[in-house]
């Protein structure tokens, strides 16, 4: 029960990255004090890796509809839904940062429909969990559903493409074994 | 999403409560510094708040050779099986109390298979989940293997005793929508 | 093939049992004529058999809108759905008794939605059934549903507690392997 | 709650069946004191009545290593996972007749794995629910667990088979809301 | 990898058959331009086979509302959703030819809910499928909808029967490891 | 039951497209015959279209112990698990053409434990299937396995992440409801 390793496959030294994803997790622990461990993780693979998170920023990152914390709360609940440590405890953070609010992203990790959210919310939420558990009966049915609770086409596509995205995500953590860094499980909580 | 009352139900006032639960209501108070809910939504039928509450104890503070905080791991892990808000939060609170970890509630309550957890507690999560979600298959060799792990009959009682009493408090909790204090979610985390 | 014991684990004698508990055996022998196993097997652990039948008689003994036959078509519902030996056919002998019906109980037991009960009854076990398997998804919907059938708050809470306790039973006798008396049987059929 | 009808389909008279359905059916009558009501559900088509009972026929009463009791068991298991009111009742009368053992159909109804067989029985009803629930899993290992309990091919072939046709029976008899007759539920069981 | 054997069962030389069967494999030969494995394994079987195939021509060239391509859509749908290999290829490619359609059988098979097919064919297929994976909750409520989609009482039966039946022929083909022909994998292709 | 379009959302026209994204389609029709229509789809969103393919030839171009048929049939397998009609057409296509077989992509799109693969393409299969359907599962056991048959750890990792990256596209093909061109369903088929 000694510290896990941070990924079940071999980790790459910073030293020997090629040099853009270098910079970029030097970048990314000058903003937060730390380098996530899923940089390091998925830096084994540097095409991956470009792509990885070049579709992450695409989807985090871009103007639209959904709020920041919309966007985690997404995450969130997918992740837990995938069982998925890395994700839940780091995201966790970020949703409790972004939202401004220290209970809602364990609210959302034990059982999304408990939790303090708005009935939009509510519904955007229970759309994520049908594309992340059982996407082939997705019909129109659901995106009326959607509609009515004033999402439009591309509103709908982010949701789908944020519970996509991260289901992959947590696959990869999940087989890598990928172990979230300490600092996540405090962030945002007071 | 203003917010939500402790229960779906109506709770008493202390003050109307029976003197012997009034009693242990204060008592818990002046223990902890609050009234955890789950002692308020109960008292609405005093019978049923008494036998809940010696059953629980009879489980949770008898001796034997399971510790206090792995008592407390089969408490959250059965809990999050059953995605139950309030038992996860309190008792993830009180399983980094007793266990002195931090981290150990929240990686049970995502994925009990990657907690930092020896392979002896790991085996008692895997039976303790077996109750939780498929008892009717339970049989010898699921025994044998918890013999191999150093369980005796008395322990594999406990395991099976504590994840089936909380398997029957997630479902009330989840019908009354039973609401953690919001103290719970930091308890422990520092 | 031989007959099995009655549990999995060692069962205390009479002559040994703390005198509450022998007391409360012998006066329940002297009533149905044999003791049920449940309570040779439960008094291993003299408090929480304690425990375990003083939350049983709050349930099931208790005065109330849903009929003694009504709160037994819920445990027979409930052990079926969980599989449990013991309490199908115990309970199922129970129903038949307190129902002045000979089919009901097999035919709960087996598929509820098919059994001869009324519309209210079968609502009545249909939420029971979600408390049982699926309690995280109960919701404000659920609780209409059931007062469209004229379930107020008290009945409610009754079908969830029920269904609850009886899934810790059930959870209970299928570790410990617990093994109906063959009176049961045959008891209500003629 | 009054009583059901046996069908939700219309049911023909016995005058009116081809000769030699009504001829079978009044056969089955004189044997049994009673016509069980699949006979009259299913002579709604003539030609699908001949050929289930062909069927049926050809695997419950041919010769063969299985025995009449055995074959049952996997009938009544079948029909209990598929939760097929008609069948476990009906079916669970012969077992009780075939095993001349009163408590044999419950057991298997409710938890085939607590039921008192012998371990070459429980391995013929493991395979039985596997093909019931699962045949596309089933592979070389399922069938050298059978032969190991000294079951051969023929006889793989009679398990399968009468859990295939039984799995048919029951979903005819779930759609149709087939009934059975209240004799059904006390015979073999004093 | 070499080429697997049509059945896991030893299978009867055509010679060998009894007259009747030999027959009737001659003239589909004939017909065909090949024997269909489903012919040679079941043969090992004659009373079996006499029911099994007069059963399937009750239910497939019976005189009907539903068409047969119609009929072809609800054993693929009901093949795919058990795995089956022989009849998801076989009934595939009479679906192609009876239907005229090159593309249908392999979208029903993949996820019928996206297939080219009506809105009543959609409600046929969800019955079917719900006949086949939990017939057990089939109510007044799917009869209303069939109703609604023009279905007839004749109708129901047929999509019942059918699913029924190939639920059985997919668990006898799952577990004998049948093998189509390679013959109709093209059919019904160009 | 007229033909649908290519997706639920709108679909930009190729002249209007980024000059790298229709140079990229260009290119692709020029090879293929014709656009395949993910790429339509996806070009909506420029920068996930890019991240996508970047992603997708990470993945599926370069070096590895994996052949290219066998990546493909993870494809299928992982396709087929998600009921995704545009993949498991698209890339059933693929398949038949790089493991010059015209019948394996049916065959592991039915039921690949069936399919004509080897041991260790099996064993690769299973673990897809494992990380496509319970990634939270997966331990030190599956790794055993995979190095077993010669899998080593860039294998597992590449098995992983195309199950993974696959089964983000399912979810994004089933949202969309994607549509495969025609010209799939019979390319490699002769």
């Amino acid at each position: 029960m000694s510290q896990q390793p941070i990924s079940r496959f071999t980790v790459p030294d910073i030293a020997d990255m090629p040099d853009d994803i270098r910079t970029r997790i030097l970048k990314v622990q000058e903003k937060s004090g730390f380098v996530p461990n899923v940089f390091l993780v998925l830096a084994r693979r540097p095409d991956e890796f470009r792509a990885f998170f070049a579709y992450h920023d695409a989807l985090m990152d871009k103007p639209g509809n959904l709020t920041k914390a919309e966007r985690e709360m997404i995450v969130v609940a997918t992740s837990s839904a995938n069982q998925c440590q890395y994700c839940v405890i780091a995201h966790g953070a970020i949703l409790r940062i972004r939202a401004k609010n220290s209970l809602i992203a364990d609210q959302i990790a034990i059982n999304y429909r408990k939790a303090d959210v708005t009935d939009r919310q509510k519904a955007m939420l229970d759309f994520a969990m049908k594309v992340a558990l059982e996407a082939y009966t997705v019909d129109d049915a659901d995106i009326e559903t959607l509609n009515a609770h004033g999402f439009n086409e591309e509103d709908i596509w982010d949701i789908c493409a944020i519970a996509a995205f991260f289901g992959m995500s947590n696959r990869l953590a999940n087989v890598t074994n990928m172990r979230p860094n300490e600092e996540f499980y405090m962030l945002g909580r007071s």
